[in-house]
């Protein structure tokens, strides 16, 4: 996937997701870079680095971005939670390095909506878009990121805003169905890893557009390619959608 | 289906169900008998039929039971939007003729619903249970009659009421999954006649159980087989489930 | 859908799919010419109409090709079991009048297939290409005309052809599965009017792309849009997909 | 799950399954007691063994069901590929102890299998039973394993056998549907862990019962449960069902 092995400065190697990305990292034959700050904690090593991969918190994003730029290298942003305020900082730090920052770094899901807003410039108004997903029975929000993810790529393809039209927990008198609504719903259950569907019901016919996550490996499979892709580039904002060739 | 031709009597003959009707009932080689009344208005002959058919409203239960009984003749009720009150009339007409109502007369439907009993009370409550339905974009409620009906089914096996155990309508920030809870989720699109799955969900695998109609038609047919099924019964309460002998 | 009443002549209109035709037609405010042969047959009069639709028979092709040029008015045409001579005289007349052949003029089918080429083309060969369809007991081939078309889509865009790719009706020891292999597989039962799904099997996650046709008249539906679509374009062939937009 | 810790002794303990079957078995609390042969090959010592675990090879399972009688103690088999001679083996062998044999250990599936054959009795002849699995681009045979078993639950119900209703591998002019067939469809890709559907297809309706495994898993905590259920029952031949009291 790569010509040559890279080193790959992962924030946030701790958790499940960080295992998950260190696995991967090997497989592929890059190396991890990790040294230890002035508190005896372990921090990737960033100017020995070719490329950092966040997958932390939010509150950690600007300290994050400053080593990738002092370092010159591109950084991966995969911390969910982000709010406007961070979108400023990505914006800043992508006028010196590149910046891929994503809501899901799935190769699989990133087609996923690309097909969704490709099916929904095309179907028209007489389409009704549903969004359906489902997680294991310890997820505490909903609908999910990714689903939100697919909503934003339909909706934008029919120039509307998914907060506008989406209609999401339907339960008791919901009259008729809003004409151009966006409707989820979310079912939560067992060990599921997460599965999406996005339907386009017409008059007697339906097409539906699906992803099944069988493990969360593909994630960080998704972000180390993303990475890989990443480095070389010139400064700038750039999206999992690109690393695909979409 | 059934061994010589029998005389329907069917109210709420004129919307679409009772077009439906009239037509599994031609096609089965029976009868429609229908009279006109003092204003002139076409009502079925009860006493020179074999069996009611009652796809009518609420207000008209009553005198529809009355006519039955009066003909000493079974009814089949698959009104919708019955009260309690509703349940005191089926259950005092139930001591003179065969009373089978019913929520959905499909034999589908009736299938599942005990199928789902089966898993639920087999599976125990490390699998969770889910329910999904999609209907047409014209629907008003949700989730479905049906869903809940399954719902029931499924609640009841394990010894807890549905409107307990009902988790109905996830947005935001719902916390991880209440142990016992039965979700429902609902899908509103195009022109789909009814779609229902029940998903119990445990550990690394899922077992779904569900129900596609792809024409209202079969709750005509399985309303004229639970008909046909009831003439000659002794009197009683009645289900679907008698119909296809589980 | 069109700014103004057209004159449509179907070929084959007594069958099923001519019934069909000829109710959409008259929906969307069209009128149906049809004169008398001869030989006392009705045969839609070409020179007073602005568009002809086929849904006949091989045999007719060229009879009907010849009416359309003779008229100078365009052709669309929907009949299955084309050989490669019939292909011969589709470019022949494609240089006089516009031609548009399709093995299904379902719109959505056809946004399906637009789809699955897009995911061919940028999921590479680590992901396994297989295609699902469901239909009818009464069906006598396998796999679907669908299925095939949708196959098609799936190899060129990897560049390969469809015919050395396919993999169908798999049965007993078959070994593991070749790369690159595209594999089909039928269901058949009860009334099904039409399902496919194309599904992307990667590692750890997949993509399904699918299509639902509730009944059979969209495939009318979309006959029609094309036919109107039709008129008024320059002599050469044409797609369904050009209908889209795609 | 188990009142007080067993010691299992699993042979086939070096493949995947038995590394899946350690860690349920550990998890669970109980321990594997494995001793060295004569040619220092390990092997459970079936003498200080509550239960045997038998997955590994139809040349071997003479030996094992002599070790498990010789001990006394219950044997659990879900080795693949049995033929007659080896049902004799069984059959003999549950004279003197339990002995529970099957081609698939999940409890989901047994399950399924159960409601398989519920819906088959109760349905009849008018609808069409069809079954489709997919799994790994690996998999070297088709229609699986538990396809053949879920369709034999099927046959069972109606009263015929599973082979003479087999009609798997559709492939070109199959003509229609034959009354009464069991149609096997095989999808493959990925790195799909297991999926299986037993639709019944009848007039407008369908119902389809699936069963999904997200992880190999599954099969070693079946194994472990069924292992756990036989310690203590009289000799005789027992099932995967009778795990869960169905």
């Amino acid at each position: 996937m790569t010509d040559s092995a890279k080193r790959f400065g992962v924030i946030g190697y701790k958790g499940r997701m960080g295992r998950a990305l260190a696995a991967v990292i090997a497989e592929a034959g890059h190396t991890m870079q990790i040294g230890v700050d002035a508190g005896g904690n372990p921090v990737p090593l960033a100017t020995q680095c070719d490329v950092l991969v966040d997958f932390s918190a939010p509150e950690a994003l600007q300290e994050n971005l400053d080593a990738a730029k002092t370092a010159r290298i591109p950084i991966l942003v995969g911390t969910t939670g982000l709010q406007q305020d961070h979108c400023v900082m990505l914006a800043e730090a992508a006028d010196t390095i590149p910046v891929l920052q994503t809501g899901n770094t799935s190769l699989g899901v990133t087609l996923l909506a690309h097909l969704v807003r490709e099916a929904s410039a095309k179907l028209g108004q007489g389409w009704d878009i549903e969004i359906l997903e489902m997680h294991h029975r310890a997820k505490v929000d909903a609908p999910s990121g990714t689903a939100k993810l697919l909503g934003e790529a339909a909706a934008e393809a029919r120039g509307v805003s998914v907060s506008d039209a989406m209609d999401s927990g339907r339960h008791g008198q919901t009259g008729a169905r809003r004409e151009g609504a966006i409707g989820f719903a979310t079912l939560r259950g067992g060990t599921v890893a997460g599965e999406h569907s996005v339907i386009f019901a017409g008059n007697e016919e339906r097409i539906t557009l699906s992803h099944t996550a069988e493990d969360r490996m593909i994630f960080a499979r998704g972000a180390v390619r993303g990475a890989e892709w990443l480095i070389g580039k010139t400064p700038g904002r750039y999206t999992m959608a690109q690393v695909l060739g979409l």
